[in-house]
């Protein structure tokens, strides 16, 4: 039991019951599964914010560490649902138009500072708000046939929604993020691959399996330190680089008082394989 | 008839009759051709006083809703010409240098600053500063025999040239585009494809076409949401991950308040295709 | 003689005799052994702190234009010493700790402070703080069979070590530079080459004569010119694009001023290859 139990800060993954997506924790990873296959996974404004809470509660809880997101029926996510999203939109005010485009980018916003890298498992539709969460998680597996759109344009908006004309440039390169951005034309799975937009293509019917087993293999590392380069990729985002220096060996200075630091070094000298806890 | 027409800032950008290169108007597109082809399309001090106020009056221009900039005769552009250019600077003061360094460099200001989407189509030689109109340009499409080369350390001076160190290194990635500017070599064709450069590869006689093509297609998108992408892929620059979403949630709930959202959420509801006008 | 000289700014690199790695001046250009073969060149507190000095001296040394790094008997790097660093830092105060993390970091800046561009020669093992010593090279050339891992992850630490969360994703894109920092596992060097953190694969044998080739093309260039675009490249990191802009208006001015832009001019004049001198 360490101290942020005791001040009474500790928050548990593992008994929540989400009502707007599936939620499952294995061993240490949790698994968020977008479950309107019927629809390709659309969000819904209930589910926008529900998914904004669970990635909130996670920065507090540790019976989770890493994160899978995928979607049910062979697609990812279909974005916002025309009907119980666009449709609603176009009848607001400005004050609530900008309550929607805040509460979105919460999600992003909570994504990216909950300590558990997020792993997203890309099958079929992958478009407008699902191409925003496979953009704002750690890292990515799709596969083939996969089409991944940032199809704002389509809808007659900018791409610059939820951080995507800042994000998607450092991932893909600005001249390839400008393109997708300004046409909103499908990003298929090789292109993906090739552009580092995928970590890996895997097999339809592997994915989620794959996505389970990375998952699983970070949750069984150093998640403290885990926890800590994901804080400082968005540190250090806009900070020049002697800064950026710096704020790193603070920052390892921090980890190599870690109790993972010495089980490697005592394994090391003992020819044995690490097993870390996390602290 | 917009609000932007009533306060008499609004300026017609297809009567424009420039004297150093061409300009034509095909529907919403704004074509530029540099045509000195005998000399490969050299910038010369007058074309880049030019060029820099076309793009100044684009901001205020609603007629082009899109931008193509090509060359004449097989190649793109030569950069700066030896004689009318590198010959009189190695003769000028330090204030006459500065001059000349800013006004290059408020050529490229102005590119990324004007609401219009720009397509390079590169052909053949694209060398020095025509490396550097391709760079600032939003999409690129070029040829396999094209040769793009940022060759200012082979005419004795530094790769940090109107913002190259800068914008390079986020299309191509920080180690090629340092390559590039340090050895001033030819980049070809399918490396520039490879590397995010170009974002399509197109036959020598159907590049012009297609980059007219693909501007015309963005033009008859929601060109108020494309504005809006391109400022902000400019303003989130150097800016933090969170910073950069709470600007986007403004920038989007802008755009949403547009006809454009609505005439595409209308289609959509009648299982048509939407049709953009800009507003 | 210059300026440099009679201000007694001017260090000599030529003569230095470091204990803890090989050091070869060959031309002008500076080549720095790793040399302890028999563990694959790691390095210890010492050579930590031998190599921080020599590029801090570099800042002031103009008979050394450029510096290639390489490690000797098939290997790069393997990193901070199990025994010899990695031992005594678990037994360490927070402040021990800090002065040492700030030590690694320091060769980091002052490698990207130095005005040499660096070349790295990458064959085998190139782990840990020898994978940062590539990353923070301004080159990379590296083998079919060498292997860069950013390990730390798995001896229990973050992925922010000396920079890495900060260059590596502008190198190589954020989600495979989040994928190498979170997993540690090795990049192969088709891989390397593919990503963008190899600038070319070389045969083994031919490896270190590339890098010392390269290095001696780019010594006889514009080298003063070279020493801004490094400064630039650095300067910019973190710069909003107009006041890049600005700034290599100035940075460029002041090459403008240099006799290597007047040896060029005259050289393209009179039909002649320019021969430059860094003046």
């Amino acid at each position: 039991m360490d101290a942020n139990l005791e001040v009474g800060n500790r928050r548990e993954a593992a008994g929540l019951k989400p009502v707007h997506f599936g939620w499952d924790v294995v061993g240490k990873v949790g698994v968020i599964t977008l479950n309107r296959p019927e629809r390709k996974n659309p969000l819904t404004f209930e589910s926008y914010a529900e998914l904004r809470d669970l990635f909130r509660l996670l920065a507090y809880a540790d019976d989770v560490r890493t994160v899978v997101v995928q979607g049910a029926g062979g697609n990812f996510c279909s974005g916002g649902d025309v009907h119980e999203i666009i449709g609603p939109l176009t009848k607001m005010s400005m004050p609530d138009l900008l309550a929607f485009t805040r509460m979105t980018g919460d999600l992003v916003k909570a994504m990216r500072a909950c300590p558990q890298p997020i792993v997203s498992a890309i099958d079929g539709v992958c478009a407008g708000a699902g191409a925003i969460i496979a953009m704002s998680s750690d890292l990515r597996l799709g596969t083939a046939r996969s089409k991944v759109a940032f199809l704002f344009s389509r809808v007659g908006l900018a791409g610059c929604d939820m951080g995507a004309c800042a994000m998607l440039p450092r991932i893909i390169g600005q001249g390839r993020a400008s393109e997708l951005l300004y046409t909103g034309r499908n990003m298929p799975g090789d292109e993906a691959l090739a552009w580092g937009f995928y970590n890996r293509v895997v097999a339809e019917d592997e994915l989620n399996a794959a996505a389970v087993a990375l998952a699983q293999d970070l949750a069984s590392g150093p998640t403290f330190g885990h926890a800590m380069t994901k804080k400082m990729l968005h540190q250090e985002w806009a900070m020049g680089v002697d800064e950026a220096i710096e704020s790193e060996a603070q920052a390892q200075a921090i980890c190599m008082m870690t109790q993972d630091f010495h089980r490697a070094y005592n394994a090391f000298a003992n020819k044995q394989r690490p097993s870390f806890e996390g602290t």
